[in-house]
């Protein structure tokens, strides 16, 4: 079935679990580009508008009262329409590049692989309200261990507390991880798998490898 | 089509426009019942939990950004995901009377009829999230024109100001108006209309009076 989703050539998305090295790979990209005198916009998910950030704050609190994966699922994707249709089109309408950290493919993950919620009804969502995907994602894979090591040393320095969705098990973002991986599997022309393992040199420099040969095969 | 939404039969919806006179109706129920020595849960959408009286708030301030009404939609769903799974349902379940002040016909109005969402996207999220329809809904129907008055008199007594949807025009009220009414003649056996012109005597009759015949009906 063609899921009939525009695939605006300039959005590029980075993906991955906590902690993988997605905000670095967006100010990688975004100076790349920049460096060219391109005009990019760099936004995340959930997010990215004034509503979007007041919607991610009622997401990640860590407040008494049980979530349902359902609200979890339609907040999410409440933001990603605001975030699409009030920040991602027009800045694509003006020819701008658009680096998102995270969007749609999170949601397959979180709330799809990890939380249980059927894919036939993200991918409806996703059809309704979003109507785009990303031309690049590049997806940012580390194992769980490793990434639990770079949040923890961050955190400690800015002293922040894990929210609602890091204080998951490692089964959670075991799950998470998972569900990336298959969806690369299953748009191998548009995610980019990228390890995150070595040191932030090297990846970068595979971000940008990644880019480049994009850039190269559609002409942009 | 069936829908397969199960209809809890002590679950009531009161449904109409701004000013109708919804709360009021909800206060005569609620203490017609509680005088039998029942247990009776008041709440209303969107809302019903804190989270979801804060996805409310959201919803109804009147801020700079233009909400699209995808966002508006989600959000509406999202409050009442969170409302049936953490407050009605475990009422319900316990043999108590919920009394909701809106429900799923509000989006079916003000979403579908008024702001042009398709049903079937509405009736799609109402069958995956919500499951349940009441077993009796009473409609408070009135002219907008008479609901303005009651509502700029109220307002004008307690100093608050319209809200982000009350501060739409009389033809989107109009809408909301027509399509409750579509969904009225749509589900007959559901939903009665009560005309909410008269006195707030009459129209308290009328609605202890359609309880009765539907209590009488299914020997409740
Ligand atoms: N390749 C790398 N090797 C080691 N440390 C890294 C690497 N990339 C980023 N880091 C560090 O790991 C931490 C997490 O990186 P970053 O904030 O970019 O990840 P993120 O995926 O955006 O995390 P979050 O999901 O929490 O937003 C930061 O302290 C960052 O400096
Ligand atoms: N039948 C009636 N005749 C005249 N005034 C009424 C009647 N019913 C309610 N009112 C008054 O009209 C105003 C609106 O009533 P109410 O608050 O019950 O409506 P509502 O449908 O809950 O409004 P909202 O949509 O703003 O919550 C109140 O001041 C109330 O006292
Ligand atoms: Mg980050
Ligand atoms: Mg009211």
């Amino acid at each position: 079935m063609s899921n009939a989703l525009a695939r605006p050539l300039r959005l590029l998305t980075i993906e991955g679990g906590e902690g993988a090295g997605k905000s670095t790979v967006v100010r990688v990209l975004r100076d790349a580009l920049l460096a060219e005198g391109a005009e990019v916009v760099t936004t995340r998910e959930p997010g990215g508008t004034p509503l979007a950030e007041r919607i991610r704050g009622l997401l990640l609190e860590a407040g008494d009262e049980p979530v349902h994966p359902h609200t979890e699922l339609l907040l999410m994707f409440a933001a990603r329409a605001q975030h699409v249709q009030q920040r991602v089109q027009p800045a694509l309408a003006r020819g701008a590049w658009v680096i998102s950290d995270r969007f749609t493919d999170s949601s397959y993950a979180y709330q799809g692989a990890a939380r249980g919620i059927e894919t036939a009804f993200i991918a409806e969502l996703e059809r309704r309200v979003v109507g785009i995907e990303p031309g690049l994602t590049l997806l940012l894979d580390l194992d769980v261990t490793h990434a639990r090591e770079r949040t923890r040393g961050r955190d400690l320095l800015g002293g922040v507390s894990p929210d609602r969705i890091e204080r998951e098990r490692d089964e959670f973002f075991q799950r998470v991880r998972a569900g990336f991986l298959a969806r690369a599997a299953q748009h191998p022309e548009r995610i980019r798998v990228i390890d995150a393992r070595p040191d932030p040199d090297t990846v970068a420099a595979a971000a940008l490898a990644a880019l480049s040969e994009y850039r190269r095969v559609h002409g942009l």
